[in-house]
Formats: C-alpha cells, structure tokens, sequence
C-alpha cells in the first residue's frame, strides 16, 4: 500500500512530481487507461502502473460525437487493448479522459464545448464509471497536455509554467506552485480571446474565435496568408495551412515571411503578457501551429528585448501529439492510487 | 498555543481565511508592528494580536531614504507608539514591512526598487530584526495590500482575487487557490508592462514606465490630457492629475471624458487579459488612480460585453490608502504566531 498520502483525491492537486504514483502502486500490478477527446479524433491508451505506455487505440469522432457514441468507441478501444495485452478487465484500476472544452474535473462535468457537436453539462465521469466499473477523472484537455508535459516532458520537474497550445484555437495550462490552475468558472488559461496590439479589439461573440486565435490560430494564419496574397504577384498557391506557410518562409518567400513575422510578433506579446501575470518559469508551445520551430525561433527573436521585469523564456512541447494522451494516464494513475487509499 | 498548525512559516503560504491567528495568539497578549514603506511616506501601524489597531505614525522618506534611514526611522515610529500605548518593548513579537519593489519574501531581501532611491539587494529583513529584536517578515507592497484587502477588506473571503494597484505605477497582486502569487524571480503581477491595444508596442527600458501604465498610471493619464488640450479650445487647466479630469469628466467636460474614456477602455482591455490567464472571482482596484468610481463605472460599461469566456468582476478597494497598513499587520500575526510555533 501507499507508503505516503501526498497525493491527493481530485484533479485539483495534480502535482509536477509524480514519481511516487507508479512507486507506490506498481506492487498492485493493475493497469490504467487514458484518454484523449478531440474534435476529429479520439484516442486511447494503455499503460502498466510505472506509466508505461502498452498500447494505443485510435478511432474517428467525426461521424458521432455524442456523449453515449463516445462512450461506446472508448469501451470498444479499452477492451480491444485489453485483450490484445491478454489483460483480464478487472486488472483495469481507473480511467482518465481529457475533454476539448471547459471541464469542471470536481464535478466531472463538461460543461460546454465548440467540438463534439457542442456538448453542454456532459457528466462524463459518471458515464465512463458506469460504463466501465472504474474509478474515473476528466480534464480539459489543453490542461491534461501541461500535465503530460510536467510529468514525462519539457516542463519536468518545473513548478511554475504555462503549457500554450495553438492550432485552429488557443489555451494555455497553467502550473503555479506546482499545481495546476483552474479558475472560479475552469476558465483559467483561455488566453484565446487575449487583446494584443494587432488583434481585433471588439469581444468575441459566443462560439466565435477570440481576438488572439482570430489572427493566430491556425485559421487565422491562413486567412493573414490569403489577405497578403491579395494583389501581390506571387507564385505561390492560395490555401496553405500554418505548416506550409512557415516553411515557405523558411524557404525564403518574402511574403511568408512577412505572415511569420506577424504571427510571431502578436505571440510574443501574448507571452509576454501571461509572463507578467505569472512570472513563470517557462512556456511550452504545443499544437499543430505552436509546435512549429520556426514560429519559435521568430518568436525569441521578438522577445529579445522585451526584459522588464523578467524575459520569458520558450520551448517546443517534448511529446507533441502524444502530451494530451501521456496527461490522462498521468491523471489516471493519480486516480488509480486516491481512490484505492480510500478504499 | 496553537490549536492548529495550518499557519505557515514563510509569507509564501498567507492564506485568505486569517481569522484564527488573532484567535489562536491573543493569548499572549502580545502586539505586532506593520510598516508600509513607500516612495513618499512611511507608515507605521501598531496592533494587538486580534489585529485591531491602536495607533499609527508616518514620516517622509523624500530627505533620506537609505536603508539605514529607513530603518532608523521605523524604529522612531515603533518606539513612539509603544509609548504612547504605555507599552514596554517586549511585548512586541513581531514586525511586518511592505516595500514598493521586487521583493524576494523566503530570502528577507528587496532586490530592485526604482524608488528609494533605487535600493538593491537590501537585506531588510535581517536589518528589522537586528534594529528591533523580534522576528520580521516583509513582502512587496502591492502584494501586502492584496493580502490586506483579503484579510479585511474587498475581497475577505475569496480564494481567487486580483487586487490591482493603479497609481504612478501599476501592479497586480494576485491569489490563487488561497495563495499569494510571487512568480519563478518573485515578479508576479507586474503588468504595468502589459500590451493592450492602445498601448505602445516598444519593450520598455530600465526604470522607464512599462507599457500599460506609461498611458493610464498617474503621469499617464496626465500626459493624455495634455494630447487632448493641446490643439482644442477649452478654458480648462493644462495641469491637472488623474483625480481632477475624471472630476471634470464627471461635471461634463467632453475632453475630460474622452481621456477617461479611452483610459477606461484600456484599463479593461488590461483585467480582461488578466482574467483570462486566471479566471479569477474578483478584481479589486486601488492605488491613487484605480480608487476612482469614475473609472470603475467607465470601465464596467467597456467590459459588459467581453463576456467570452466569462466577464471580470470589479470593485474598489474597500481599505483604499490603509490597504498595505492592514496587510503589514496581517503578514506580522503570521509571522509572531509562526515563529513562536517553532520557539
């Protein structure tokens, strides 16, 4: 049995430093299961009590996002990995779901999401454990990926930083003290809808793109691309996404460089804007367009003279795409080993 | 003695609910001194262990402002009220002082400060305790007032508050899950260099005004109204501060309002990023400027429709100019109570 009680019951003491989970609990020799919830796709995986990862299970969310539609594809990966690993289910101990959208992790309640057909007060928790006779948690997702960084990735071991996720949306997961930030309403960290020089001033509407994602999210990029595109004679094709806009600047394309440039100069004040809040440590840059090494660079480059009262200092995500789904085995086995101390 | 132990040894751990120090301490019938040092004046308050306060004393710190003055000074200001009080010194256990700079509380040590003649690494904390025998804590000043205004002020009782002083300067001091936020290099909350559109793109220098507070602190606000006059006919003064144009604002003055409102409009664009970095319940305004009902009404009217993801709170200070006073006093029941713990 556990040979300390640090680590705590909900989601809310999530903490940098969970060497001691699979400690503690490997001697059970059970297995948990994280999840990660996306807007096109869905993803499973399987891992021993050290963390180790057994096995991964994908499926599309395209077709039917509905809560009991989801329920089902994750059932039908959890028992597929199971017996592929030839796992018996009652050696399964907790499950773990990250969910694209704004989570309330006591309650274990999604309350609203723009994906998954707009979910509204989904009680998720409760539909994984009556589906799968396990102890649950759920997170938001962009949270569940500064877990995953925290605990096997870049901001290991580092108690104060924010994990800032940009693809078509952006949200930050924010560490302070060690712990992970949620706010009053779980809002904490939509950083999405942040006002810089350069970004629109008018409030976003409901279900609309916020200021900041409006001209550096992924779409955002791509329509910067399609405005300065217009009337300059340009051999270069009209829809790229960030990917290929940034390496055409890399390549050299004076006009792609010129929508780096924006993008870069508008991330670096929103940097610099969360750094003045927090003072943190480090920012962990995820995502389809935040992972991109180019818009990195750039951005430090911005960045270099803004030092009062302290320069932010920048990263790439250590696991990419894998960060969400490394988080919710994470949380899975701190749920795992809460719910068996009290047991 | 104590009843419990829930008290922390360092100001790092100032919770929200302090209530039971005066309860668990009273005992003793012993007093604490808290000290608010600022750019103009220095304010001495002596209390007994419930937090009531029995008398103040304040000096200028224009002439001199070295440590040694400083310090000379306190001790002029605490032996004055112990007298008064009819008090001996011993029943004195403990002293608390806020300084208007970068302040690291675990070390005891100012590290920057642009007033006071520009201190560096003063040693402050050891510096109280050799000058006057008692245990000492001390802590930056906004953040003392934020711990004031959690204490016995606007925001007693909530564990997620921002208290954001507007004055010459702009800072925030910031709780999180009941906790005082001090940031990795202890500069948390400085976001008088925050970007807002409006503000100056340009990094700030050394010493020099950061963006933010370069258009709505004191000279901010003062220089705006010089821009506004200059070119428009209007019999009113060249030379006015904050306080006196929102006057005018208020009585009509069409250049007056136009100056308010733009720095309204501004000041919650500045909240509106901070909340979604936190999603915090509650901003409380303070500080010579951000005591302004004017402002505070000018400045509701802009956010009501920045309700994505969810729409920041605002109030005054409820302690206004005693806010740091009050928060001094609270950090010195901490400290007289947690070092007699460990005596």
């Amino acid at each position: 049995m556990a040979r300390n009680s640090v680590i705590r019951n909900t989601s809310r003491g999530v903490s940098s430093r969970p060497e001691h989970v699979g400690q503690n609990a490997k001697v059970r020799n059970g297995y948990v299961v994280g999840v990660d919830i996306g807007g096109s796709n869905l993803r499973v995986g399987l891992a021993d009590m050290r963390g180790n990862v057994l096995g991964k299970w994908s499926a599309s969310t395209k077709k039917n996002s509905s809560p009991a539609a989801i329920i089902k594809q994750i059932c039908e990966g959890v028992n597929y990995l199971l017996h592929r690993n030839s796992l018996r289910h009652d050696s399964l101990l907790a499950i773990a779901a990250g969910a694209p959208g704004l989570t309330n992790a006591d309650a274990g309640v999604v309350i609203a999401t723009s994906y998954l057909k707009g979910w509204r007060h989904v009680p998720l928790r409760n539909l994984l454990e009556s589906a799968l006779k396990v102890p649950a948690s759920i997170e938001n997702d962009v949270r569940v990926a500064a877990i995953g960084e925290s605990w096997r990735g870049a901001a290991s071991g580092v108690r104060d930083f924010a994990f800032l996720a940009i693809g078509t949306g952006i949200a930050a997961g924010i560490f302070v003290n060690g712990q992970i930030v949620h706010g009053k309403h779980w809002a904490a960290g939509e950083v999405g809808y942040m006002l810089v020089p350069g970004t629109p001033e008018a409030a976003a509407k409901p279900g609309m793109p916020g200021s900041l994602e409006s001209v550096i999210g992924g779409e955002g990029i791509k329509s910067q691309w399609t405005t300065a595109l217009n009337g300059n004679r340009d051999s270069l094709p009209q829809n790229l996404n960030a990917t290929e806009i940034f390496g055409y600047a890399k390549a050299g394309s004076p006009l792609a460089k010129s929508v780096l440039d924006r993008s870069a100069r508008i991330l670096a004040y929103a940097v610099y804007n969360i750094s003045l809040v927090l003072n943190c440590s480090l920012f962990v840059l995820g995502g389809g367009v935040g992972a991109s090494a180019s818009l990195l660079e750039a951005t430090r480059r911005v960045l270099r003279s803004y030092n009062e009262p302290v320069r932010p200092k920048l990263t790439l995500s250590a696991l990419g795409q894998d960060a969400q789904l490394i988080g919710t085995i994470r949380l899975a086995l701190e749920t795992a080993e809460s719910r068996s101390l009290h047991k």
